[in-house]
């Protein structure tokens, strides 16, 4: 089969590799209908984080099943399904308190899903299933499904995480694919005031589509400043969808006194300073998305009901073969998320 | 009138003083019925923190309201009150949204509670009236009364802060007075099993009386451990009622994935690895209790029909005049909390 992998920073290739075959319990093999590029990927594409020259790539995919193994009965060949990042049991308890992301069993044995197949451990409970067939739904409804597998799931996570309710007026930095899903999972909660913070203006109207009231263009004290112009006293709820040590530091002071910030952009912070936090009870949570969990619970019924379009975070599409030019894309800001049609 | 005053570290003394009068609108002068010393005061008698030589002291006490100023009408002279050591306005976004321990008004103006007599800002929404006379409760009850002006509702604001359900699991870290009221709102708020951190045998008895189900005398990386084999895979919430570095440090690893932990112990914090909070969920709130929101919404109604008696921490009584010794009983851990008795 076709499978893509890492060279060098700034590399990929399509290589030729076995078909994966299931090699213990609870795995299954998943045909791959459409695939994508994370944000994430981009630490490693961009060099500024490790990984191993010739491995595999990608984790978020939907598919058909194959085949499954000893201990599957929740899904079985057939099965249109959506291949979370995640790898959740279901069973321990961390899953068993939603959070599925922190899966307390053991969850290696998964291969690169920006392939033509993929072996998926812990496939009892953490696969997806999907009514029907590829066949039975339009690119857009299947671009949107393929969100679920992460982004769209990792920004509503961020709007959980932030404790968003009816009404709340809500911040969300970062205009990533992420911090856009965070605008969908915030106005899914009932937020009625959305401010994104984005300077991109093709960002900007994504944000706008997907239900943002209010954009600011700024960053730190600037942004602040503006963030209270419009709120006040601040927001009832901070979605921190970036990571780095200014987008955290933004996200605490943004929000009103008990305001809770929810964090999903993978923390690159040296430094908070937790005593300020206490001064004005602001919260911070957050993580790893709780993947399959939100999905059942909300997302793939938002999706399949049109009340949420996710998939329109992809703005360019490739074949399998151009994985590189789907990396260039994204690494170049040419495209918000690369989308992969095998 | 009567009023305790600070003189140098380990020197409390009590002196004539003027009675407080009126000064601005939204004030009452309040007769002092009960009041307390606070674990936090021993942060300056200990000389710890600074605190001006010759200023008053108290933040805790109950009273009957003797005179009002203008723009006060929720309150009148004779009525029996609690007099919260926050001063919500109740109308700015804080205290809208239930932190009025971080109102955002003037709440500049108020005396020093260990006195005969107290001038309180914010009187119209701050304080929380008490319905009849001191003369209609016991002893016990009047106790009780005492700590809803602050200790009992702190411990709760870390209950609520660690998002504590009906069932969960939760450890209670610090068996001070404000601990041992986490306890209280534990159980309150429906955990089925509350592990108590503490070393001292009467404050393990406390914690037992008021719903501990277990008691861990260990600190630090043995004291995690034991609430590892206690719990599986941690606590659903964890409550931090002391402050400092280790305490936060070993909150923050007790929960389980995706636990809450909420603290009420001002923190002296250096440094925390909050990127390490993000790979396990961890949620981190918490700071000043919501008085007045606390005491309306629930924890007078639970003390006036005898659901909670936290009164109890007051292991020894002092009139007015005997203030040094109140201090010197905490100082020295022969109390778990000091009474004063006008």
């Amino acid at each position: 089969m076709k499978a893509t992998v890492f060279l060098e920073p700034g590399k990929m290739a399509i290589k030729e590799m076995p078909k994966p075959e299931l090699n213990q319990e609870n795995e299954a093999i998943i045909r791959v209908v459409r695939a994508s590029v994370c944000g994430s990927d981009l630490w490693w594409y961009r060099g500024i984080s490790k990984k191993e020259p010739g491995s595999a790539a990608g984790h978020e995919a939907i598919g058909i099943v194959e085949e499954v193994a000893e201990g599957v009965t929740n899904v079985q060949p057939g099965d249109f399904v959506i291949v979370p990042f995640t790898h959740g049991c279901g069973e321990c308890e961390a899953c068993l308190a939603g959070f599925d992301g922190d899966c307390l069993s053991d969850t290696s044995g998964s291969t690169g899903y920006q392939a033509e197949y993929i072996r998926y451990r812990n496939a009892n409970w953490g696969l997806v299933k999907i009514p029907g067939k590829p066949e039975d739904y339009s690119d857009d409804m299947l671009n949107s499904f393929v969100t679920l597998a992460d982004v769209m799931a990792t920004g509503y996570h961020a709007a959980v995480s932030a404790e968003v309710k009816e009404g709340d007026t809500v911040v969300v930095i970062g205009d990533g694919a992420v911090g856009l899903c965070g605008v969908i999972g915030a106005k899914l909660l009932g937020a009625s005031k959305i401010i994104a913070m984005s300077r991109h203006e093709d960002r900007q109207q994504l944000a706008l589509t997907f239900g943002a009231t209010d954009i600011i263009a700024a960053r730190g004290e600037e942004a602040i400043a503006e963030v209270m112009k419009l709120t006040g006293a601040g927001a009832d709820a901070v979605l921190e969808c970036v990571g780095t040590q200014q987008a955290v530091e933004t996200a605490v002071k943004v929000g009103r006194p008990g305001a809770v910030v929810g964090r999903v952009g993978v923390p690159h912070v040296d430094e908070l300073d937790t005593n300020a936090l206490f001064y004005r009870n602001i919260g911070l949570r957050g993580g790893i998305a709780a993947v399959t969990t939100h999905d059942r619970a909300s997302l793939l019924e938002a999706v399949l009901s049109n009340k949420i379009e996710p998939g329109k975070v992809f703005t360019q599409q490739f074949e399998l073969d151009q994985v590189q030019a789907a990396y260039e894309a994204m690494d170049e800001r040419k495209a918000i998320k690369s989308l992969l049609v095998m």
